[in-house]
């Protein structure tokens, strides 16, 4: 039997994390919030958070029988997930196949340039400081992760991202790029957190390149409801 | 006998580079022009040039005194080094032993933290993007240097970070941190370009903190000719 919720105790900008009867485990709920550019552009999009519960859910399987590590018990309903509970490091990653967003920014380069293979970047997660690049050494220096820790989360996010870029491959869609998350649990595993959802990856349709994600609600391209609703369609039928 | 001056085939911020007779052979040309801010913050510092030329002789003397290859050959006058024609690599290395700087500012921690051990930092060369922040993967993928070589280049910018620490420590200055480049030699080797000199690194009197170095343009702290005839004094005595 699931445990019960107790108490809000972290308030994301599209989640919330609940305290749980069980120490050891916390709930995730999906809210319809859409946020962009580090919350300066937001909505609410209806369904939004059952669409990602459900999305996740399949990804995290998909992950999971990869033989990754993750923090998903099981869904409690449309929008609760209950998890593992774990501390989250500080430290994202970034495996990108395309050239995309920030990288092409960065390096003023063309969107759409194929990478030979996947490329891992390290951001230190930080809302105040707009989430910056980091390098291995600095994320050690500053005590944000030890370094056999970071070689794990590389090593775990490439697995990942192959899985669910063959997963989509068979849905007739790239994955751009994607941003990862790990936490330690309670023993000290490092293991997936966070969610799978396109508002933390690019997915674009093949052959036409249309975007399937969040830069449609960024970029204003199309409405993120209809877009999350088709690829919704595309994974579990309509 | 020295090679003879022929052409000027580029304008750096603080330098110029001259084609000599030799094609093998460059020569470098130290102006008195001080920029900050990618060249936004710009002014002529009376005797910058000569003092410049005179302290990165000595140190590339430091560092070749460590075992590390450099690109000069000899300095011709107050202002012109002669140095091998080398190509020089898009990534430039920048070595940390306290918190300052960039890397104080992304990471929102405060200047003066003593590093742990010396942090490499690795940036694109670019003046049109401000010199992005990359990591070892990107820098191969997007073929701005071999793996092999950002692991030479690391390895040689911390053995003349060690040797040019120790330098100015006899000073009773504290390096604080500094931007390496390098380029490759027709020959295909690996040796440490461009120039030492309080342009690129940041000096702190010891026991005051007090800044010797570019910051003091940059932050409007005090003249920095000034500035640099005393590290010339300290460094050759008056």
């Amino acid at each position: 039997m699931a445990p019960e919720l107790q108490a809000k105790i972290y308030q994301g900008k599209a989640k919330e994390v609940w305290s749980t009867t069980d120490p050891d485990q916390v709930v995730l709920r999906f809210t319809d919030a859409a946020t962009a550019f580090n919350g300066v552009k937001k909505a609410s999009i209806d369904e939004k958070g059952a669409l990602n519960l459900a999305m996740s859910v399949k990804l995290f399987d998909v992950v999971s029988d990869a033989g990754v590590p993750t923090h998903v018990v099981e869904s409690l309903n449309d929008t609760d997930l209950l998890c593992h509970r774990v501390t989250i490091l500080p430290v994202e990653v970034v495996v990108r196949s395309v050239v995309a967003g920030s990288f092409a920014k960065r390096y003023g380069l063309e969107e759409g340039m194929l990478l030979d293979q996947p490329l891992v970047e390290l951001f230190h997660k930080s809302d105040d400081l707009d989430d910056p690049l980091v390098n291995d050494d600095a994320a050690v220096a500053l005590g944000w992760a030890k370094h056999w820790e970071l070689q794990c989360m590389k090593e775990l996010a490439l697995q990942t991202h192959a899985a669910l870029s063959a997963f989509w491959g068979a849905h007739g869609i790239t994955l751009v790029d994607a941003k990862y998350e790990f936490g330690r649990t309670a023993a000290g595993a490092l293991v997936l957190a966070d969610e799978l959802t396109p508002d933390g990856c690019r997915l674009w349709e093949q052959g036409t390149q249309r975007k399937l994600d969040k830069d449609v609600f960024r970029r204003d391209l199309a409405d993120l409801g209809d877009t999350y609703r088709e690829l919704h369609e595309r994974v579990f039928g309509s």
